[in-house]
Parts: C-alpha cells; structure tokens; sequence
C-alpha cells in the first residue's frame, strides 16, 4: 500500500429536495451569484424557476450564465469570467451536470486570475484562489460535484484538458436524485460507464495489489453501479437505483477510489478526451468505445491479472485459469455496456478507422500532460481493437 | 435510500514516515501546542524523541500532558484543559490511540468554553469551538481520527458518554501504520473488532436495505479487517495489513458507513461502554462479547435478514435458507472474534452473571441519552447471550 494524502471538505446535502437548501447555503458566500447551465433542461424539468424562487427569497442577486456545451468550451469559460467580473459576483452556482460544474470551476478560477485561463490547463500557471463554488447536481457521472478538478476543451486547439486545484472544490454541492430522472436511457448509461471508468482506471493500472480496502470500494462501486443500472433499464424513474448511481458516482472520483495504488494512469480518459474533442460525442459513449478496447490490449500483452481480479470479485467469473477469466471479463463488461444501450465501436459513433493515427496524435498532448509513458504507436494498438 | 449530510474535512497524511509532517502542519496552527499522550508507549518505541525533535525543528514550544487512560477519564481532561489555558496554548496534538485522541478533544473544546465540560456529554451544553486538533495515530481501532466525535467516562457518575460537534475534526490527522507495529496480538484484535462494529451498528440496525453502495462500503471494510487480521495473527509486522487495517478503521466510523441508512442505533456500544466504564476492560474486548450476543438476540426475534446478508456477502455463507445462513454467520464470527485472542463471554473477563441487571441499568442512561428505545430488559436479554 503507496503513502497517500487525502483531503475533501466537500459538503454533501443528499436526497429529495436537497436544492432547496440552495439560497442558504449561498448566502454564507455572498449576496451576488452567476448562475451557470446549460440548454434547456433546466427549463423544461421547470428546476430553473425553483431554484431562482429559492434565490429570490433568500435575497440573492442572479447574474444568468446559460449556453454550457456538454464538452464544455474555453471561450464560454471566457465570457462568464467576463460577465462575473463586470457584475461584482460573489460566488458560481452550477445547475446541471459535469460540464456545467466543471466549467463553473474554471470560471470561479478564472475570476481570480489576472492572465489567460488556458495557462492553468497547460500546466503553465497554479490556480491561486477561486469564487466559492456550489453545484446542484442533475446527472450522475463526472463526480465533479466532489473533487478539485475541471476538464475544458479548447476548441481552436482541438485540446480537452484538465486542471486542479484544492481551490476548486465545491463548498456544497446539492445531490437530489429526483433530479435525474428525467435523464433518458442512454445517458443515464453514459453517466454509469463514466462514473465506472473514474474507479476503472487506478484499479487496471495500480502496480499493486496489496490495498485491499480501496480494491473492495472501487469494486463495491461498480457493483452497485451495475446493479443499478440493470434496474433503471427497466425502470427510469426508480429512486432507489437513481441515488445508488448519483452517490457511486461522487464516490467514484473523489480521490478514495485510488488511495494506496501505485503509478496508476488515465489512460482510457486521455484517448477518450481526443475522440469528444474532435467528434464532440458524450464523454460516456467515448469511454465505453476505448475501455473494453483497452482491456484488449491488456490482455494480448498478458496484463490480464488485474482484469481477472475484478472479474471474480465484481462479475463472479470463476475460474482457476487467470488468462480465461480475464477474457471472459472483457467480453461481459463489452456486451453489457451494448445492452445498456451504449457504442462499444467506433463505427457505431460513425469515426472512420483511418482517423486512428490523428486521434493519437491528438491523445498525446494529454498523454505528456498527465505524464504518462504511453507511445503514440500503443494508442493506436488500443484504439484498432475498438474499431468494429 | 434516506436523505443524508456528508461533511469531512480531515486531511490525512498516510503511509511511512507521516509523522514527520507534525512540526509543518502545526505551525499552520501556532506556536504553542499541548502534546497528549498516554504512559510509556510511545517512550519506549523512542516515537516521543521523535516527535519533540521535529516540534523543536520547527519552533514550536510543547507543554506536555501525559498519563492519558485507555478509557479517558474527565478529571485527567479538566487538568488538560487547565494546562493549555495557562500555557496559553494554540493547539492540541494526540498522539496515541483513539482514548488519547478523544481525550484531546475534549480539551480542545474544554477551552474554549466556560462552563463545566460534562455538560457537552449530557447534552445540556453545545461545543461552539475548539482549539485545532492535530493527531498522530498508533493504534487503528476507534475512527477518532477522522471524525468529529469523543467518548469521556465520568469516573464519578461511572458514565461513558459521548460528544460531537464539527469543531472536533482534527485539522490533520497522520497515520504512519509502521507506527502500530508494536501493537501486540490481543490489541490488534480489539482494535479490529472495534472498527468492525462501527461499521456493524449500521449494517444491522438500519431499516432499509436499498442503500446498495453503502453496504458495499460495510462489507468491503470488513472483509479487509478480516483478510488483514488474518495475516496479522501469523505476522504483526506485515506492512500492507496494518495499512490496510489502519485506512479501514479510519473509514469505518467516519460517517461514510451509514449514509442513506435509515434510524440506525449504536445498541452495542452504549452496552459495551458500561462494561469498560464499570469494569475498565479495554473497549474491543467488551465490544467483541456483546456483539454476538447481540446477533444472537435479533436472530432470537427473528430478525436474521441483515445478518444473513452479511453471511452471504463477507463470510461466503450459501444457502438458500436465510435463517439458517443468519445463524451460521453469528457462530462463525464469535469463533473469528475467539480464534484472534478476543473474549467472547463475560466469564472470560470475570464479569459474574450476576452484574447484569446493574450493567443494562448503567447503559439505560447512553440509551436514552442517544435517542434509542431499547427497554432495560432487552438489554438483559442481551447481555444473557453473552455469559458463557
């Protein structure tokens, strides 16, 4: 087990009407407030006017920031770092799902910065400081509502990239999972296989496998996520499964799905990253193409022991032979994310298989930026067995 | 799944060499710190040297409290809380086991407030601050460490009570599990049970059975007790077991164990708490008697779902028939609880049969005082399973 820090003073309000707590909790951060989302799902599920009774009555002057792309986009960033500035606002509150929230954080970061926000997501500046942010969350996936990072696209550079900070944790952020019930089947199932993902890619790549307690959370959280999942294919509006994926979700990225693990990689989100950037297809279709291709490739290199580990303790393949259960393993998790309704190729999402070498191209940037070993020439490997 | 409310900002520095984080982490806080500790262990591993060299190192003057309980007593509290107003001290820093940490609590709150200090364990006052808190930790068990709660016995009264306000979070608590390496056999095994049954109170009392990813929690953090004390009972000096105990009693009672869980009761504690609090017996010894007892008790009454489930999730029991499943599952951890140097009956311990109805009159003050609605009687009951 590999020496760890772990901090996170997120504030979680939990369960039906968590939203209403919203004008409180405001109010301790200040009285001016930029209200970020994004279309019109806020409107139609009628939370917006909720939420600005809510502000109204608690006193709060609303500044509106609406227009967040689903990846959402450095020059939007930049007009509500604009819009913050000019209007005198105290604090960012996210409406929506991991692009509003991560967007509001590089907005609340931005506000504080006196040069080009860009710079952080290069690794060329530290975030000093930050609006207090607070989110409402209405899709599970991201986990965004409780960790300190942030992923924007550039879109001139066709670059997705990530920054963090302690400065960018939420102070609260409001988990009510009524509010993503309306979220249909196949995003709901690109928010699982995100959420899977953010557990998925430390437990794969860990270099050891002495931390039991973080194997059994992560494997605990997949469980659940899978379980859940299989409900809400039935049933959308099931509660019980709604807040199961919502709280597995937050757990999944909030740092304790990796605590213990050794020199473990993003992998699967820094290939993933390029396919949203260039194609702008959800972020969950995108790692449910390239995961169970990067099991592929795993297996073929003969690292199938990690693979085999989860696929007896989270699908109860039982077999004596490591290399079989392994397969067997890539195999499920690929036919269940098509059952869920989500691409497992890239043909199904309509990338030519002559894009591979552009979009490891692409993938390299955040290859180097998150200091990763990967060749450009592994990147393709994974991706040709994602093809069909 | 209920509603909750999550909040826990303890940093923590874990793996080797955590302590010597001490003197930067407490100059954040000031210069002048009261060092609580209990007899000669952390004399005899030289952890004390150790420490006053890295406070020295950073300029920090010490005022020194030692002679702490193993379960901490109010008047060695009120004599901390003297000291560290006459010395004018900024901070608290625990360093020892989950009684010196509580201990520090209680004197971090103590002087900030005027009035007499029981009062925040009867309920009749409320902590509205606190000095820092800062903690070093050489016994995995109680969860002190990352919570906001502390257990004081009253020697007078011989109460065991407990207080808990947000103000008790330590600001940083540091977990080196090299550090419980001296740990012998029998306290490892209290340590061990007691983290389990943070995580049992829940497991087995709560009313719904939906919140699917915090069960996952329960069980992954008693399956890794129980897989890590099994490697310790051949091997106290293994690294990854301590570690791997250590993180899981820290995650066993810091909140994470029973959200979404529905009307909870702490039943064993507040029986256990009058035995250590009348017979002085260490808190994991007198937790690993009851807790069978208490199992056997519900399965009395026909409450074997959760117990089953248990069975079936950490212990592997298959079968179809649940009672039967529930009852095997109480007969093998009283016999894991034996086989690990634990006492499972109160002759083991010389408590007469006899005491009984003096003992459930002693818990009948923590039941009340914590909002449970067992009858005297029940707990007699209880407590009969437990004799021999």
């Amino acid at each position: 087990m590999e020496n760890f820090r772990f901090y996170n003073p997120v504030k979680i309000i939990f369960g039906k009407g968590a939203e209403n707590n919203a004008g409180k909790e405001i109010t301790r951060y200040g009285q001016n407030v930029l209200l970020v989302y994004g279309r019109n799902s806020i409107k139609q599920s009628r939370l917006y006017e909720k939420i600005l009774y809510e502000l109204q009555k608690a006193g709060i002057k609303v500044v509106e920031h609406p227009g967040v792309k689903s990846n959402p986009v450095l020059q939007h960033v930049k007009e509500g770092i604009e819009k913050a500035i000019k209007t005198k606002c105290e604090a960012v509150l996210a409406v929506g799902g991991g692009s509003v929230i991560d967007e509001s954080k590089a907005i609340a970061a931005g506000v504080k910065h006196s040069g080009d926000i860009w710079n952080f997501f290069e690794g060329k500046s530290k975030i000093t400081g930050a609006l207090p942010i607070i989110t409402i969350l209405t899709l599970a996936a991201s986990g965004s509502e409780m960790n300190a990072g942030c992923v924007i696209t550039n879109e001139d550079t066709r670059q997705k990239f990530s920054a963090h900070s302690p400065h960018l944790f939420p102070k609260v952020s409001m988990l009510n999972p009524e509010l993503t019930t309306s979220v249909p089947g196949d995003y709901t199932a690109y928010g699982v296989i995100d959420a899977m993902s953010h557990v998925l890619e430390g437990y794969f790549s860990t270099k050891t496998d002495n931390a039991f307690i973080t194997d059994e959370l992560c494997e605990g959280i997949c469980k659940t996520l899978i379980k859940s999942m299989n409900i809400l294919k039935n049933d959308l509006t099931n509660y019980a499964a709604r807040a199961n994926v919502m709280w597995s979700a937050a757990l999944a990225l909030n740092s304790l799905q990796r605590l213990g693990y050794k020199n473990t990689e993003f992998i699967n989100h820094a290939i993933e990253h390029s396919l949203s950037a260039i194609y702008d297809i959800p972020h969950g279709a995108g790692l449910s193409i390239v995961i169970p291709a990067y099991m592929r490739f795993n297996l073929e290199k003969g690292n199938f022991k990690r693979i085999a580990h989860f696929g007896k303790n989270v699908l109860g393949i039982n077999t004596t032979n490591e290399e079989k259960a392994a397969s067997e393993t890539v195999r499920r998790i690929k036919e269940w994310f098509s059952e869920i309704g989500s691409p497992v190729t890239l043909k199904e999402v309509n990338i030519p298989s002559g894009d591979i070498p552009d979009i490891a191209e692409n993938a390299m940037a955040t290859v180097k930026a998150w200091g990763m070993s990967y060749a450009r020439r592994s990147i393709e490997e994974i991706l040709k067995y994602s093809v069909a």
